[in-house]
């Protein structure tokens, strides 16, 4: 019999799935002259090990815990797990039940569900550009229209957003605003609190819902960061989180360990519900045992590594900064990002982001992600993004310096 | 601000979502006065803890494997697990590479990511009546039409399939067959080697992958189940795993842990491709310690771990037949499974699953779930689903006892 024609079965959206340049940058990583700026990789002496077997090893002696964290469990999340976030989002501002919130397999699930829960087909996304590729992937699976968000520089009119959506797609509409105002993965840069509150007066005026992707929120360098959108909605709600529009979306991937996979969503009842049916039928549940080891891994270390966190990040940020100053040659700009992991760097007319990975690597042995790949159309292909959370401070400024060159031969 | 009408937001594939009865019979577990047949849950007597316990312990004392586990890692899944994998499939009669496998957050994440990348709305997916709830709600947020295999009763032509998928939606076309050939769930059957071959060959005429649900094939009571969908399609394409049609969902759940969330899929490269960027914009990739650890678990547990639990639930089964035989009335009847963790049993006409579970739970303290769930359309009411992994010998005489007498009341 002849081999299936796989083209010919898969689905319209598949046409949207790219592989991911990031992805494939992270290969890279296991070379060990190369300097990389790539990826999103948190620095591992900052993973709470002792805390995560200490763990481990009490819930699996105890044989009721043990047999708890190894059997199938429910849709919604570990409730031990629930109750620290509530405390968590008590102290961000937010008073929320357990109810109210839904685990996820890193912050990434709770964007594809989102994506899964928002988008039919034509319906239109807002969001920044640049703005969070993982975010771009996850919702391009649901086959939307993209409109662009200018948050901090003067935002479109509601009208003008509706009409365009309505023009696009017949029967289509603005479905939600995604941003991560805090810290952004690419640009590093944060919404003022008056940009979060346009945002929400914005969403008000077109009835969508905001999507707040808080995962760099807690690595902040100068002092606490600045009131969270959640917080914004609730405080102009009498504090009643359901009556709020934001959605969300944390994690443990930056502030203790990706690798364990443990994000949560925050929002309205009605949303929340609807997340549950969701997660039921995408994976059941999240691990039992990944959830209760991180419940108690966040209730001994949580705070103490944020501060890590903040200290070890906050140094590497001085030495980037320090270092592009010394290295760049004219014409290069770049963002001074008061927390979070990322630059962003805007290299002169002409060079082209990608191509300049390629010599990078080739002549220089240095990585980056290109630019381009954070725009969800209309590419600034002359754009990088820089991840400062990897490599250390003699790192940075060698590779930097390499980078430097490279651009200098370049442009000239 | 008035709040958001959220049901002006979701998406059009939302009307499908519905909870789940599953869902809301797991609830019940925790009374303990309840004996269930409800849920698929397996017997924690049956969890390696120590082996589990043991592997994680020695991989986050080492500082390498600690740090390994605990970071980003590539979506496909860790190269040791896909390698372990590689060896059990070759026990299957499945010639494979790591690069045919995807490691997923069980096998349900697996049945979601098929119908996201296969679906689109108005295509038509082939399934039995009755068939695993867990994949008619994975599949239904891909707004499939349904259609009906009958694969031992007789398939309709191939023609026939594929003119009603063209006359039921404008350029919709079946997409794929899914089957539990190995002791289903719900009805602890499986296909005749002659089916699986007419299956096959249908899907053959109808250009279409076949989804092998491979999730209870392990758990057989009376020797060895029979070839895998997998391995037929390869032996028929001279071994050749890339030039096969069929994908293969596997799962540690019922053999060693569920709560690990730890499964996989094995198929030709070209929807592997597909399969990888879908795990990439869903959640970036599975646990890295839970894979790690899933390894090193299935190495030294993984055989005497299904020979034990073959064992246990063999027993049950026979406790189960036996008290059915006993205590039910006339009028019921039930099927004889060789393996898995179910059997179904057809009530008298005029019996609908659902009142009689209430009644169950009110008047007789006994739980189970009704067969309508399990049908994708053309529900038949008076069907209910017994599991027997989680009962013991003595709960199941009594909790089938008491089943019997409401059955008989019932039917009065």
């Amino acid at each position: 019999m002849s081999a299936l024609d796989w083209s010919a079965v898969f689905a319209t959206r598949t046409e949207r799935m790219r592989a991911s340049e990031i992805r494939e940058l992270l290969k890279l990583l296991d070379q060990p002259d190369i300097i990389s700026f790539a990826g999103g990789i948190p620095d591992p002496s900052l993973f709470p090990v002792e805390a995560i077997r200490d763990a481990q090893d009490a819930i699996l002696a105890d044989p009721v815990t043990a047999a708890q964290a190894l059997q199938y469990s429910v849709s919604e999340g570990f409730i031990g797990l629930r109750r620290w976030i509530v405390g968590h989002m008590a102290a961000t501002g937010v008073p929320c039940d357990v109810d109210n919130i839904l685990i996820t397999c890193g912050s990434q699930q709770g964007l594809d569900f989102l994506g899964k829960l928002l988008l039919s087909p034509g319906d239109t996304a807002l969001v920044e550009a640049p703005t969070y590729l993982g975010a771009l992937q996850a919702f391009n699976a649901y086959e939307p229209r993209w409109d662009t968000l200018n948050v901090d520089g003067g935002n479109r009119t509601p009208a003008a957003y509706a009409d365009a959506a309505a023009a696009a797609t017949p029967g289509g509409r603005v479905k939600f605003a995604y941003v991560v105002p805090d810290f952004a993965n690419p640009t590093g840069l944060s919404l003022s609190v008056e940009s979060r509150k346009a945002l929400l007066a914005l969403a008000a005026e077109l009835e969508i819902p905001v999507i707040e992707d808080a995962a760099y929120r807690q690595i902040a360098f100068d002092g606490e960061p600045l009131p969270a959108i959640l917080a914004l909605d609730c405080a102009a709600n009498g504090g009643d989180i359901d009556k709020t529009r934001t959605v969300y979306c944390g994690t443990f991937s930056k502030t203790l360990v990706p690798a364990m996979r443990v994000g949560w969503i925050v929002a309205a009842r009605p949303i929340i519900e609807k997340l549950v049916l969701t997660k039921q039928a995408g994976d059941l549940h999240s691990s039992t045992l990944a959830q209760m080891t991180m419940a108690r891994v966040a209730e001994t270390t949580f705070d103490a590594n944020v501060l890590r966190a903040r200290a070890l990040y906050r140094g590497r940020r001085d030495a980037l900064m320090a270092a592009l100053a010394a290295s760049m040659p004219a014409g290069v700009g770049w963002t001074k990002p008061k927390g979070g992991l990322f630059a962003w760097v805007t290299l002169p007319e002409g060079i082209d982001g990608a191509e300049l990975l390629a010599h990078a690597i080739a002549e220089e042995r240095v990585a980056f992600v290109p630019g381009g790949a954070f725009f969800a159309e209309d590419r600034m292909a002359n754009t990088i993004r820089l991840n400062f959370s990897l490599p250390n401070e003699s790192a940075i400024a060698e590779g930097i310096g390499r980078l430097g060159r490279l651009i200098g031969r370049r442009a000239a």
